[in-house]
């Protein structure tokens, strides 16, 4: 007779991802799956995965992987309007590895805990070949209240989140590009875009804001300029987008003054997490006013116009900037 | 001015995706996240994955990939008693093959539309891996009524559904093992057992008998001896089983009668995708009498017992059989 023994799989998922499991619908993870309940509004479900090498590189720390797979999704549910409920996980590993397991699950809770998003459920699979970490994650919203892409219209001011490109530029350093030299002699400026690639700042203390008064909102995750021009295109519309006032960091803002880094990389790089989103003119000192009580920075940098075009970026002078790349793309 | 065209993400899901996303709630794929109404009940959420060479042949027909990937999701509902509400898909691809996603897409729709299940969202990401298909799945069932592993009571009977081990016999044969010799002149039983393997048949017609009857119950995927195993750990108790009542095909029952194949390699083989569950003895009448209705094979195994230990099983000669290894496991 055989021992009845854990499988390695299920030792695994008992020992490092069991303990953080504590929402009652998890089960504690002894079960096939999980029961999210909806009390009565709609369950917002986005679905983002990384996978190492593409969207993260094989060095990072893996409690920043597991955080930047949260936080990626968290990120979604932000700017939809949706208040976090949970997630599962899916997690193909080459072998396991103790040390990262330990670390990664030590991330997720973390982040679980503190974005209020509770882990309920998941598998973890063998792979031979990248690591890669796939994440659907729930949030609710009151019925039929989830903030579309689709909603924009003319005379909407334009709206973005925190600072854009800082990712971007993190991503540079880590590869040892132009930026990591341009910045050889300020260890705190590139660990400060390196953290912004790494860990994204999910803006989910805006969700209310963004539900009560935004007409169209995205989270930027594949540059500004691309995604803008996939908010216009849901909505019909196009935009008039002043990029001077686009909001950048301390650092960037050097990079940019001193020719280190155009505006161009600034707004079609991916990663930032922020939220793109357009008001209409009459909530836009109200939607400001709660986004300053949330703690979070909001910008107005355009405006909303009439017709089909992609959405054009005028620089100082006026002049729309010619834009060869929009956004970054797998395939 | 760059033009506004998609990225070759956004035009590989609109040419193959967005056809099967007819679900209001999917938008067409046109958002960033999918809205699910629970319908005032609970949401039973599950995920699974599935990697090339892992868990299917990179040869493999690409709509049996896709049906696999959706069908070991919804076994999962099945077993939890719940009717299928929906799932999102994360596809991890070299590059973007589009013979091989045709036809996976026309897979996936076909068994969505036909198990009822829609697609709601997903995402498509870059890999230099093998190509990797997660799937989280929904289902809905009357608040509270989710049926868990762990409600089994001594006395209650032990069922499972259709036929197993076809499955395990099914990927031997694709790796040429011992079993595609056995059957070198039987084709047609050849063809049947690797149908099996590839494409599972989830009892989800089974699952509101399981819901209204069974005190305990999850699906098969890891082996009958094993899963076995976990149902009785959860439930506290231990079982014995009539290891010549496991119902078996009438292609595996003659490898099992020449001795080609030992009860051992069914019952510890993975990929049954069949419904375990417990049902109190009051009950076993009517439960059999549902699953004759539903058109579902349901056969009793076994009886629940009192105790902790693993479950035990006999032969014909009522004999405990020596078993090695219970069940199959990643790490």
């Amino acid at each position: 007779m055989a021992e009845n023994r854990a499988s390695g799989e299920d030792s695994l998922i008992a020992r490092y991802f069991k303990p953080i499991a504590t929402d009652p619908g998890a089960f504690a993870l002894d079960d096939d799956a999980a029961i999210l309940k909806a009390r009565g509004e709609d369950v917002v479900v986005t679905t983002d995965a990384i996978v190492e090498g593409v969207h993260y590189l094989a060095d990072d720390p893996p409690d920043t992987i597991a955080r930047k797979a949260l936080r990626v999704n968290l990120s979604d549910l932000a700017a939809k309007g949706a208040v976090p409920a949970g997630f599962v996980l899916t997690l193909a590993l080459r072998a396991a590895d103790h040390d990262w397991l330990e670390a990664f699950a030590r991330g997720l809770g973390e982040d679980a805990r503190s974005f209020d998003c509770p882990l309920l459920g998941g598998d973890t699979v063998s792979t031979p070949g990248p690591v890669t970490v796939s994440i659907t994650a729930f949030g609710r919203v009151p019925e039929n209240r989830m903030v579309r892409r689709s909603g924009a219209k003319p005379g909407d001011r334009v709206f973005v989140t925190g600072t854009i490109g800082d990712a971007a530029l993190g991503l540079d350093i880590l590869k040892n590009g132009p930026i990591a030299k341009a910045l050889a002699g300020d260890p705190t400026g590139r660990e400060t875009l390196i953290a912004r690639y790494r860990v994204p700042q999910p803006r989910n203390a805006l969700a209310r804001a963004v539900r009560d008064h935004a007409s169209a909102a995205m989270d930027v995750s594949d540059g500004l300029a691309g995604d803008l021009a996939k908010l216009c295109a849901a909505s019909g519309i196009s935009a008039v987008i002043d990029a001077p006032s686009i909001p950048t960091s301390a650092t960037a803002a050097g990079l940019l003054a001193r020719g280190a880094a155009g505006i161009e990389t600034l707004i079609s790089g991916g990663d930032d997490y922020e939220i793109l989103c357009t008001v209409p003119e009459a909530s836009a000192k109200r939607f400001a006013e709660a986004a300053r009580q949330a703690g979070v920075a909001a910008t107005a940098i355009g405006t909303v116009m009439a017709g089909e075009g992609p959405p054009r970026f005028l620089d100082a002078q006026g002049q729309v900037m010619a834009l060869t790349r929009l956004s970054w793309s797998h395939f």
